[in-house]
């Protein structure tokens, strides 16, 4: 099979087309599918974008962004986390997906491979596969919090093995892989003589903890970060990641040659994304996307789905449905033709008990979800 | 050695690092090493950015970009070159660069290779070294027009070859691929049973000849297009591609993985790039081009420089320099140092002569091109 043809395509996608055919004979359907804030781009972040474009700010900039946006972000680990990041090693890419890209094409070669968890985030598995990169899917349950632990990766960790790659908040279980976790994580890929990615880029949204970043326990490990979530600059394609010393130049000549550079309206309007007119506006959303969660996680588990860990960030639950279905896909797609509600069924996250699992997305408002809720429960009974 | 570390830098960026410490320390320096119109995007195109971020668009757009600039597009090759293509087929990307690694992604393996032309724009080896596929250099001379041709394509395929790639015009060169010539192409890249990637990235930009597109000529090439050049939209990081009907699936689904969409306001803003008040703009721009390009020829020639093939597009010069040094890197420092004019060394292009040649871009007024090539003159002699 050829690379591309290794590439599922997002089943949810087949779903999407159907609600919107749906949408079009005129039924009202409810979007717990998607994985993009239902907000737009905050007013001072559209400002800073307006006057960069009355500016005429339309050439191409550096390879790794902006210095100012590259200070600014240096700053703001400086502010969020008391931490000092040297702006060389920030590198301000067109979305965490360029970034990704970035990180794999420096640190593996054709026929190696990376370990990630089984449900993660189907698009970074298929990135390694365009690089020809096989990726390594480890079941991971509750009992990890749905994360790669240090356990998994003595386990999982092969002779052709490169990196591992952990997301904190993850797509799709809202978890979190707390401090400690972290640090032994950060220590066992090292032991194999790896490296150790971390996506961030839910950072922010993050509900009942403190904070922390993985920037903070080592400098040895790639942090992949976002404009999109947090900031809610999905549209803009902007996001940026953390390098160890020792491959900025790497990644900059990558970058060079496969991006050019980051869109640069896009790194203007960002400048603003920091200040504090923005930041208030930013909180005040994740107190709404909290009130989402914590009406929602009652109620689905007084429906029968099964909330095995109580998500912490980002703005997914992932349930365990097998009361209700052993075909969560087919599932999914009865209940957008019935009830008009799209949901992303498990397989769209990995193979690993995907029949039986499926993830609602709180991208909508508490009205809206209550709503859906209902008809679930119409749905189900 | 890693894939990254095969990739070399851009030796004009160790020019171009040295041109701006020259200039903080207040020398005077001209930039003829710059591949990007020094000309701002056109104010229509502008305003429809402001408009598009007045009204918030700031939302991700489907992977394969805008229904509406998709037709847009379409609608241009009908106007342009009486040509009917299907909005279904054209893709729109985050620059040439996103559409190139589409085009590679879905036609190439791991091991497999490409035919490209010495000289070359270098990204395009690059990318294919990123996706683990060899680059087969093919050196060209003045004689194909520094074009490859269908006798290079019987004597430089090989068993793993999987597609060959030309660029019209061409970076650096100029040139163009006569249509007779794209025709023999295309016909012996069928018969060798691989497929044609063609670069019209500089469409447009053509100063002598009537324009044709090789979509004119078949429908199974890939065609990659960019709105920096012509469009002058090099920030905005927007192309895009035409695929073969049976492509555009797979296309989409490792765009939907790598990339997820291209940048919204953007493509927003180059809906208006096609409209009659941004079109005499942009046509005004190409007269001065093909004036400066008329300027520069002939001083180029009388001062030793050979120009072995008059370029009929984009905003290149590349010349045979070997009258007056056969180590154009070397003499690309020098000329900086003594002189402060900026140019691109042949090596930055591929390997064949590249110490013989060197790369004039006229992205400056001829009164910069004046004041340059009277440093140059005193530089030589």
């Amino acid at each position: 099979m050829s690379r591309a043809q290794t590439i599922p395509p997002f089943h949810v996608m087949d779903l999407l087309a159907r609600a919107k055919q749906l949408e079009s004979e005129g039924r009202s359907i409810i979007h717990l599918e998607v994985g993009e804030p239902d907000f737009a781009t905050a007013r001072p972040i559209v400002d800073a974008g307006i006057q960069a474009l009355r500016q005429l700010k339309t050439h191409y900039t550096a390879a790794t962004g902006l210095h100012e946006l590259r200070q600014v972000i240096a700053d703001h680990y400086q502010h969020k986390f008391d931490l000092k990041v040297d702006p060389r090693r920030v590198v301000v890419t067109s979305g965490a997906s360029a970034a990704l890209q970035l990180a794999l094409s420096v640190l593996t070669d054709a026929g190696d491979s990376i370990l990630l968890a089984d449900p993660g985030y189907p698009c970074n598995r298929n990135i390694a596969k365009v690089l020809a990169v096989e990726s390594i899917d480890v079941p991971v349950t509750a009992e990890s919090l749905y994360q790669l632990n240090a356990a998994h990766i003595a386990k999982y960790w092969q002779a052709n093995t490169r990196a591992a790659m952990v997301a904190s908040p993850s797509n799709p279980t809202g978890t979190i892989v707390e401090r400690d976790a972290m640090k032994a994580l950060i220590e066992a890929v090292a032991v194999a003589g790896g490296h150790l990615i971390v996506d961030e880029i839910y950072q922010g949204l993050v509900y009942d903890l403190e904070e922390y970043t993985a920037l903070s326990l080592s400098d040895d490990v790639f942090v992949v970060n976002s404009f999109s979530k947090y900031f809610g600059m999905t549209g803009w394609r902007l996001g940026w990641m953390v390098v160890p010393e020792s491959y900025i130049d790497s990644v900059d000549r990558v970058a060079q040659n496969i991006f050019l550079a980051p869109p640069t309206i896009s790194q203007y309007a960002a400048l603003a994304a920091f200040e504090l007119d923005t930041e208030e506006i930013l909180q005040r959303r994740v107190t709404m996307f909290k009130e989402r969660r914590d009406y929602l996680l009652p109620v689905l588990s007084e429906m029968g789905f099964k909330v095995t860990v109580s998500p912490q960030g980002a703005f997914y639950v992932y349930v365990d449905c097998s009361a209700i279905t052993d075909d969560s896909f087919q599932w999914a797609k009865d209940l957008l033709e019935k009830e008009g509600v799209a949901v992303t069924p498990g397989i769209d996250f990995g193979t690993f008990e995907a029949n039986t699992h499926v993830r609602f997305a709180y991208t909508r408002s508490v009205d809206e979800l209550k709503r859906a809720m209902c008809r679930i429960a119409r749905f189900i009974k």
